[in-house]
């Protein structure tokens, strides 16, 4: 994989992401949509079936990592740290770039809707505030998700083989509705700071504040939890 | 592939696609359905596992498009074009008989039905509308729709492979779930104009208008975002 | 595959498929179940991972038809009719024994139930009763059924092989979402008549009559879309 | 496979399987939880992910038993039992920390409920209860899972191969949808054992009775059920 591909890969796939992710919570949540009201079901597939549209679309590129969580971990397990940078930036761009996106997909709804919970359409929050246990449901969250990809044997070097696709989403549509209960799942530090960044800067009547003060935990919490994965995965196999 | 073989697996296709397809929303929509008012899980579901049906029946024959946005993207990425004509023609022909089955298939629902919603089995509509808006949802749909087919290097000419048919499949219901929502995900202009002209030839008591003057929406969107895939699929890959 | 392993397959896995299928029926119908009122979505997932679990079990036996109507379909395509009254003998002697044994595993639950509705726990019946208009439905959902699964290329001989098994469960729920409003899908005369026959001779409290009346066209409609599904296949492929 | 690798490969893959399976009943049962309330299909295809992120994990440890009726199941089958004292102890530790680790991501969850009902997000208990009739749904159930398991060809000595991961998952969907009802399908003596250990210890307010009079039924009837797959697999394969 050249510098060029790995940036491709991870800015197309997690603007894939993102467009598709941010979409679903859109999708439940605005006024004038055809899935409003749909709830969790629809919020938990629709994110894991993001996830393998976007890793299906880029994993030939760059390996479809799409999460600083899951670069993270991969390097703590294998030692190869120099790309790292390289992926983060770009998944950091494309999460951004996904959320504008969506937010012209649903740019009808956006107007029709007049309440100011449109924040969940974008970033993450806890139901109970309480930055020390929201920290550790993501750190568990995210642990899951990376420990899995690791242990599955399905990591060669930093780039993940086609077969786990399907399983990775599926495993995301788990830890949804497993442990996305107390903070939304962030489980992917891009997932969160990107759409966060384009809710600040989009000009959506009556948006709301971009709550920054607990904008840290599901950047912290996700990669603690990854690092945590993949020092377990190094001693275990 | 012969002609004649692309042309039965496409006319074939399409028509499972479109009975199953419109199936599904006659079985939530309908008074005297089992699945009357079972909502969106099961109209994301069912496309999905309807383009699986479709897919996995004729892909040996026709490499299994059944929608002229994938035969647009994937011609634009490949540069063959000669055989796009008779592709399109199955295909709306197709959706056409098959819109017909399902009516079959639910003549005494139809029959027992008092509301003047039917259109929504046949044809997508807007939940805002607005013409531009409209076609941006369509075009970013249809676009992630081809990109991830053509992204996932299962393409060989104009021939899907089987083993990406079940994630295509999967990514179909999470386009539903994810931008389904302001326009009714048509991401497919056979799918969308084949049915409503079945709805406008169809003796279906107070069937109310065909709603002709936003059935381009539905064809010059996906067309467009089918063509953008392809081109940046050419200079991704 | 001999006699003995055919009879074992199809007995064994019909019994499991009745076993599981009846059980959903039974688990959102029941007062005192957990599913109760979970409604639409999980009673055709619940098919479908019925026809997954038996078929995986069984297909190393038989081939796992675990259906009169495929067995018919393949017949017609094939040529092969000598196995036929085997597969067929043991697929009904199957499904009456996985009816009893749902009714075991839900014992308590058909003792605390207080309404008439308990038929169609065991067997399918129409929302608008219409001979003629139930049987096309019928006809239509099993051809559906039967096509995709000739036309997958799977078939070989009598057998299916293993990897079409995940998509042809996933074919059942399909079809049930989409085809199955009007008449509650059948698809299958074992899957109709062997349950009918234990809702007669059980000793359920207030169980109501068998309908009997209508008991031909679950057997009749889809023998004739899986003829039709097989003499369109061996013109198609 | 070594006796530190099944015991690590057993130990991480039922703690795993606990914190999501434990973690989708606290979510869907908790207030102030985003999925308070998603009912029965988020609870059914939670545990088969949770059984999927599992499995998917360890299966290179410890071939993913995960289960002492699968590991009993298979020893039945095939003679070798040498190893299962290892694999169970693994099992029921794993499962009580998979608990505890489920309690602590919902922390702030089990804090701000009010209600008695915290035992059903540990353990399983029955909607009519009969304690035969509650064995003999668990024994069917897990017989259905244990003979699938083992008919499907897939067992290699005590390893399960990888690509029948995701449909043992789905089976287990299916088994709770269809034979959930009654008892909440433990399936599983070390699923419902040690997260009801859990439940005794652990500091929850007002969290009521562990109900240790039912806690030999979920024990017992999964373990007899696995025994009768075993021994018919072994007549009929």
């Amino acid at each position: 994989m050249t510098d060029k591909s790995i940036f491709l890969g991870e800015f197309l796939g997690t603007a894939l992401l993102l467009l598709l992710g941010n979409g679903v919570c859109a999708a439940v949540t605005l006024t004038k949509s055809k899935a409003k009201g749909a709830g969790w079901p629809v919020v938990t597939f629709g994110w894991g079936f993001a996830v393998l549209a976007a890793a299906y679309a880029t994993q030939s590129l760059s390996g479809a990592h799409l999460n600083p969580a899951v670069t993270i971990g991969i390097a703590t397990r294998t030692g190869e740290w120099g790309k790292v940078p390289l992926y983060l930036a770009a998944q950091f761009l494309g999460a951004f770039v996904g959320a504008v996106l969506c937010w012209l997909a649903y740019l009808g709804q956006f107007r029709a809707h007049n309440k100011d919970d449109v924040l969940g359409i974008f970033a993450t929050g806890p139901e109970v505030r309480h930055p020390v246990q929201n920290l550790v449901t993501e750190f568990l969250a995210t642990f899951v998700l990376v420990f899995v990809i690791l242990g599955s044997g399905q990591t060669e070097g930093l780039k993940l083989s086609g077969t786990g696709t399907l399983i990775v989403a599926l495993l995301v549509v788990g830890i949804g509705m497993s442990l996305g209960g107390p903070t939304g799942y962030a489980i992917n530090p891009a997932r969160d700071l990107g759409p966060r960044v384009a809710h600040a800067v989009l000009p959506i009547p009556g948006k709301g504040g971009s709550d920054w003060g607990y904008a840290w935990v599901p950047v912290v919490g996700p990669l603690l939890g990854a690092a945590a994965a993949g020092l377990l995965a190094s001693a275990a196999f």
